[in-house]
């Protein structure tokens, strides 16, 4: 069994590849939950959706997210309603959450729902939130508290940051499943998703870190940086807030405690020695893999995977 | 003040004809919201949303309900997480269950949304729901109790009908305003409505039925029976299953204790003289009038409501 860390977009890119190279029905994917919100009186989890979507091929491969050739009828409306309409919801898109909603309202937990909506695309993976519990991520401002999404998306990332919160994170229970995942994996691999808050909030949950410094599997990371920046969204904008280096170094630093292959694009090959260093231990070593992550098309994200799985199980 | 009693399509086609005639702001119309239905967790009521497309010129004119041009993905998809999809819900359809939700689980009274909604569509008229409370209109029938919509539209009306029930009516308070509206307008209309379970309901409202034996305002109601059918829905074969006649002249029978004038299509003008007997008392007779009563075009609507508003405050 291999088990994945996954954000959004750049996760679920990975993770199309990863398909094409491991049996689907062996994958556990544990997505997070912190930019989950509700608008309109709708539970959206945008990360577990752009995973489901994308792995159902369903996804607006242009953006990243959304359903491909949505209409926003149902948005205009509400808009003319008096509700705020800078979250991009497709009609088909509102499904999801009317669905997700109901039945939360009815007592079932995010883990279950999320479940439900993967058999509706026949997806073989399991999918997993990384708890049931709401852990709102809020990124401290000098406009004041945002919700993690009113500073991405509303406010377009324009407030410097100085801080990030999970809130409510230190009484969140991993979902069912998450734990065991980590325990019980063959392989498990970090996306390059956003290690502040993508991978950052997964990180946190009760027992996750410890799990994965616990764990007989290898654990590999790609590095969402690429010569010191991110592909897509604020991860240097976060990073530089909380007084990071915005570079595939820090990255790797973050998950020191826990990492054994750290996989670098070719543009920071100069970066190899660096990161080799984080750890010194000779019986455990930090191996560093340079390849291209950019994955433009499928053939780079099946290259991308059956390199890191390579390396995982070798 | 000019009161109206509504239900959906039938009412709201008059209230098209009504409010060329009266000002919209001296109109109050109280609706029935027996039919509403909670569905994908969201709570639907199909007759305030009729007479406010309507008023508000964005209906659907072929169906007489939902909005014109409105597509249909959300449903569509709704479907594929495996809900019924029997209610045809369209995407900015949609839109407005979603806002009457939200502000109900935020403690909004139906009042309250609804006369949100109306100002949304910058509608001049006043919307009162019936009641507040939920008043579920069941058809009892071999095959069950089925929920009225459950009946007309999943079921399309196909089994025979044992009884009709307004179930917690006993226990619903007509809404604020409702009362009042009756007992101060200078006028009350009876849309031409099914008088089972659209205008029913409303009469079975703690109160209401008194209001109008009360009231000074001249009453009229208009038959939703033209030549022993109805021109739309299932008012024949609900008053056949409940026992009574298939007539505009039973529909004047069920309203004969607070009847001032009613309103019988040319077709059925063999029926004055048995319509007028329903009233003795020389001081307070049931005057009849006979018109054109179905309303093919605005220009009919309106001639109608002009005849109606001409007798009621002569």
């Amino acid at each position: 069994m291999i088990t994945v860390l996954a954000g959004g977009v750049g996760a679920a890119r990975f993770l199309q590849g990863l398909v094409q190279v491991v049996a689907p029905q062996e994958i556990t994917i544990i997505v997070n939950t912190g930019d989950d919100i509700e608008l309109h009186g709708l539970h959206i989890s945008p990360d577990i959706d752009i995973v489901i979507y994308t792995l159902a091929g369903i996804v607006d491969e242009s953006k990243g997210w959304g359903i491909q050739g949505d209409s926003f009828h149902c948005l205009d409306m509400l808009g003319k309603y008096g509700h705020a309409t800078w979250f991009m919801l497709g009609d088909r898109d509102f499904a999801t959450h009317i669905y997700r909603t109901h039945l939360l309202r009815q007592g079932w937990s995010l883990s279950q729902v999320t479940d439900s909506i993967r058999r509706a695309f026949n997806l073989e993976v399991r999918i997993l939130p990384m708890t049931n519990q709401p852990v709102p991520t809020l990124i401290l401002t000098d406009q004041g508290i945002l919700h993690f999404q009113e500073y991405l998306v509303q406010r377009k990332m324009q407030d410097p940051v100085k801080g990030v919160q999970f809130k409510g994170i230190e009484d969140a229970d991993p979902a069912p499943g998450v734990l065991e995942a980590i325990l019980e994996a063959k392989g498990i691999i970090i996306c390059p998703s956003n290690p502040i808050i993508s991978i950052g909030p997964i990180l946190a949950v009760k027992g996750v870190r410890e799990a994965l410094r616990k764990t007989q599997a290898r654990i590999a990371a790609i590095s969402p940086l690429v010569g010191g920046a991110p592909l897509k969204g604020p991860a240097d904008r976060l990073m530089r807030g909380l007084g990071l280096e915005v570079s595939a170094y820090q990255v790797a630093q973050l998950y020191q405690d826990f990492l054994d292959i750290f996989v670098l694009d070719q543009i920071d090959q100069n970066l190899v020695t660096k990161v080799e260093s984080l750890r010194t231990q000779p019986e455990q070593p930090l191996r560093v893999i340079v390849t291209d992550t950019i994955m433009r098309g499928l053939k780079e994200k099946i290259e991308l995977a059956r390199r890191v799985m390579e390396e995982l199980l070798r």
